[in-house]
């Protein structure tokens, strides 16, 4: 069960500001996962997010302090990048990421709640779709959709997946999930404040690549 | 045209063996044209080929005197890994980038030989698929050999192809295709030195990702 729930997501605190540090130690755990798999297709969607993050880490170690939750780094790239912010440095990295984490979060909830194909009961392609939907599909040209099509076929198993979410161990299906809710807590809390800054902030780019 | 022409491979010794320095200079070249073509589809393509030039730069950079020639690579690590050997370090990598350059190499011939769909000639699908299917399919499973045909529709149209070949100066298209031919020449003679040398050594492996 480990590789989840050994590493929850801090709190938020009443101030609600996310602390630069700690959420990248945090998320640095999900890219692994997606080796778990065994398809060369996540190969390209592990290095994007791995990307994001060593990114905003980069930017983060160069000034801690400066950098230290994630609010700061938009504003001070904001006054450091003039007319070229948004789409630029660890505010990118960051807009990025963040919807490689909703699409993980809307999958895993999606499955706790227990949604499903009941023709197909063990694929997860109903989940991994609603993801996409949700989280990357408007940001995707036809091209790119398409290929996501395709991809759709490599998810793994309901089984094999939880599985892998087990760190391999057999552990019985509703006693991971309840782990997994767990997770979810603090993930979907920090997420939503993420997509609140870059709303209020004005950050949000609607590009399509 | 700049790009290819300026980095030629060198000529083939007399005892026809490729030392390992000047070719990863020369086929460093090569990823960057990916960038050309403006689609993120190209990206984890260009990560593979480069991934495969670093890891064996890496294994050359311990012992450049050891690891002089490509063929040397092959025989000191056939010794030193036993029987992982040859799925494994720089000569699982050169496996791999080898068909890489075989793909880059068909393709710029059959463009060079006037390959093309007489209704769409400024296409150049057929000159890729044909690449494809000589150079990589039969080590792709079904679902990446199907995201390869979505990929597919990514490709440049043959006159920004050919531009990008140039450094993006409009070159006169046959004025062009003689500096790829020109290229060709050392680039082909290499790779099939290569080819040569993994059927010979029993390195070539046949699974599929
Ligand atoms: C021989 C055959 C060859 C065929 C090859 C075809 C390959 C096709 C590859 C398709 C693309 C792979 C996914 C990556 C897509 C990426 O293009 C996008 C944008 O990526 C962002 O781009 C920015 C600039 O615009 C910066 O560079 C960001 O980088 S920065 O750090 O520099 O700022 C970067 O993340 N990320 C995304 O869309 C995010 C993707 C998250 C994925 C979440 C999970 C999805 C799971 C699906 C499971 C079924
Ligand atoms: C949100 C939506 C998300 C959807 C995401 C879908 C992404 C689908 C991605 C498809 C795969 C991309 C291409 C990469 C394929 C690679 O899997 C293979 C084997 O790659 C090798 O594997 C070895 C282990 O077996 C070592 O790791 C090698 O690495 S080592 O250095 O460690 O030894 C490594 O190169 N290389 C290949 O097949 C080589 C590919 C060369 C490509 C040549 C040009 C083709 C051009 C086509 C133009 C139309």
């Amino acid at each position: 069960m480990a590789l989840l729930a050994e590493h929850l997501l801090k709190p938020l605190p009443a101030d609600k500001q996310i602390e630069t540090g700690p959420f990248l130690d945090a998320v640095a755990h999900l890219p692994p996962f997606f080796d778990c798999f065994g398809s060369p297709v996540f190969t390209p969607i592990k290095a994007d997010i791995s990307g994001n993050i060593k990114t905003i880490r980069a930017v983060y170690d160069k000034n801690p302090t400066k950098f230290r939750t994630l609010q700061n780094i938009l504003e001070v790239e904001k006054e450091m990048y003039g007319p070229e912010w948004p789409k630029v440095g660890a505010t990118l990295a960051l807009m990025w990421l963040k919807r490689g984490l909703r699409f993980v979060q809307v999958l895993l909830q999606s499955i706790c709640d227990g949604e499903r194909d009941e023709s197909r009961p063990n694929l997860i392609r109903v989940n991994v779709t609603k993801a996409y939907e949700m989280a990357l599909k408007k940001y995707h040209g036809w091209l790119v959709q398409k290929i996501f099509q395709g991809a759709l076929y490599a998810a793994p198993y309901k089984s094999d997946f939880l599985k892998a979410l087990s760190k391999g161990q057999d552990v019985p299906e509703d006693q991971c999930l309840e782990k997994v809710r767990l997770f979810l807590v603090n993930f979907t809390a920090t997420i939503d404040i993420i997509y609140e800054m870059y709303t209020k902030m004005n950050a949000e780019l609607n590009y399509k690549v």
